[in-house]
Parts: C-alpha cells; sequence; structure tokens
C-alpha cells in the first residue's frame, strides 16, 4: 500500500508533502541528489539501501517531479531544489541532537565566501542562498564512512556540480 | 526494528533527524502539537492513525525530547518547536506539487498581522517568525475535515495555544 494513499484525506499540504518525500531513504535521496550524485549505482554506494527500495524511491521521485530521468542519471529538478530549505533545516535541527554532534559538512555563499546560517541564509549578503550558489565543504565531523561516494563528497564542490566516482554501472 | 538503526551508521545530521521524525506519521504529530493539540484522544480523532502507531510515536517523541508528557497530555518541547520550520517549509513545498493546491491554513506574524512568508519570515518586519508570535487563521483550501479538532483547529488561534474539544478522553 503506498504511504500516499494513507495520507490523501488529510487535507494539508504538509501530508502531500509527504506523501512525496515521507517515506524512508527519500530525503536521503533527496541531499545526495543535490550534493551531485546522479548514477544508481553511486547512490548505493553511498546509501547502502536495498536496490528494490532504491529503484522505487528513485522511480517515484521521478513521477513526482522531483528527479528527472536522463539516461543513466537522475537529475534534480526544480522541484527538487525547492526541497533545499527543507534538508538543511532538518539537518541543522538534527545537529542538535546531539551535544557531541558535529556537522559533516558546511555550506558557504558561493558569491562571497560566508558560511551560511542554519536558516538557509547568508548572514552577509542577508538572502536565501539557492543550491545553485552554493559550495560544500567537509566540516568538523566529517570522514566516517569510506564508500567513493562520500571520499568524493568530502571535497569541496558545488552544489549541483555532478560528482565523478569510479563506482561501477550496474 | 527501529528506523533509527537502519540510518546510525549515515554520519549525517539529516539522518539523525530522519531518526526522530522520520516515520509515517511522526512529522504530522508534531505539527498537530505545534497547532495544541495536546491529548491522545485528540491526535487520534484528528489524524485517524491507529491506536497502537500513535502510542509509539508520542513516546517515541517524548524520548528524543520533542514532546513532554505531563499528565494525559503532550507538550511541544523547545526542541519541538525547532522543527517549525521544516513543517512550515515542508507544507509549502506541498503546496506548489498541485496547481490547484489552496492552504488549509494561513500563519500570521501576531506583532503586526503580516501573513508570514513560505521561508517563515515577517516580510513587514524582515525577521523570522517563532511559533509563540504566530495565529492561525483558516485558508482558502481549509474546510475538508469535519471531525471535532479540525473544527477546533478552523477557528483563528495562536499557535502553540492549547485547543479544547469535546472528544472523549481515551
Amino acid at each position: 500500500m503506498a504511504l500516499g494513499k494513507d495520507y490523501a484525506w488529510q487535507d494539508c499540504s504538509l501530508a502531500r508533502a509527504l506523501e512525496v518525500v515521507g517515506e524512508r531513504w527519500t530525503l536521503l535521496i533527496v541531499r545526495d541528489a543535490l550534493y551531485g550524485v546522479r548514477r544508481f549505482s553511486d547512490f548505493r554506494a553511498h546509501l547502502d539501501v536495498p536496490k528494490a527500495v532504491l529503484a522505487d524511491r528513485l522511480q517515484k521521485l521521478v513521477d513526482a517531479g522531483v528527479l528527472d530521468k536522463n539516461g543513466h542519471e537522475y537529475l534534480i529538478t526544480p522541484m527538487g531544489k525547492g526541497l533545499w530549505p527543507v534538508v538543511h533545516g532538518l539537518a541543522r535541527w538534527g545537529e542538535g541532537l546531539h551535544d557531541d554532534s558535529l556537522p559533516c559538512r558546511l555550506f558557504f555563499h558561493v558569491a562571497c565566501g560566508t558560511h551560511i546560517a542554519a536558516d538557509g541564509r547568508c548572514p552577509a549578503c542577508g538572502t536565501f542562498v539557492a543550491p545553485d550558489d552554493i559550495e560544500i565543504r567537509p566540516g568538523p565531523g566529517s570522514g566516517r564512512r569510506n564508500d567513493p561516494v562520500s571520499q568524493v563528497l568530502r571535497q569541496p564542490h558545488r552544489m549541483l556540480a555532478p560528482i565523478r566516482t569510479r563506482v561501477p554501472v550496474t
């Protein structure tokens, strides 16, 4: 039974959003797509999610218009980029859950090099920073995972720019 | 098997957040708690979630520090209030999913009466508006559900202020 069916009667836009991104793994896949992961094999190497689950989630994200499938690649759409504030806000909230929690990634406004605040805005410019204008750099909590995708994502890189790994395409 | 166990190896604060709020129904419960729902029977009347699932989710939210149990009531904690930007952002994103989608609730900054923007800020004051400073009013998409909690929530009310319903306490 699809999750969507269960929430459908809840006349609330939050329920509608959760129909699309409320299933297990889905927001982690969206996060990876924002970080530049595009290939099935790379999502799989990074998330360690069972193949069938990953295929199901990717297809649903394509159906919902969050990802676009282009050959072997899944590209985040403008609608998908619209989830960045949620992904970022939820991650910052997650950092507050444990005293010893350190961010594994830090986000900088490309235009001015300033560290982006928890609310997704650039403290220097005062504007909300879109994914296209963000550089990702490793944070103090970085470095526990050693799969090829984690290694590539640990390098400073532009958000959305496709990552290049040596994970075999499956 | 707890969801948390599956995400635990993902060294990312987003995964940590999803360990707490990533299960089905959980964010809808948090939303209701922000809206002033406090009693088990009211959550149940509003969400139509099976009793056992609701009990499980509430207990996990108490264990995680998102809700405080006080007698028969579940109160949102400061940590729980920290989820407001995520709940609000996800709901606004959900509105964009369908062309005919109208918000069922609108949020206003109590201090100045201004409609709060999609990013959670007051356009007039320029500041982020905390849940304590928000009034909830019915929106153009309001009115499909007729349970006692929906009826009460349809009245303009301060966010966090406890709602009073005639749902029998179970």
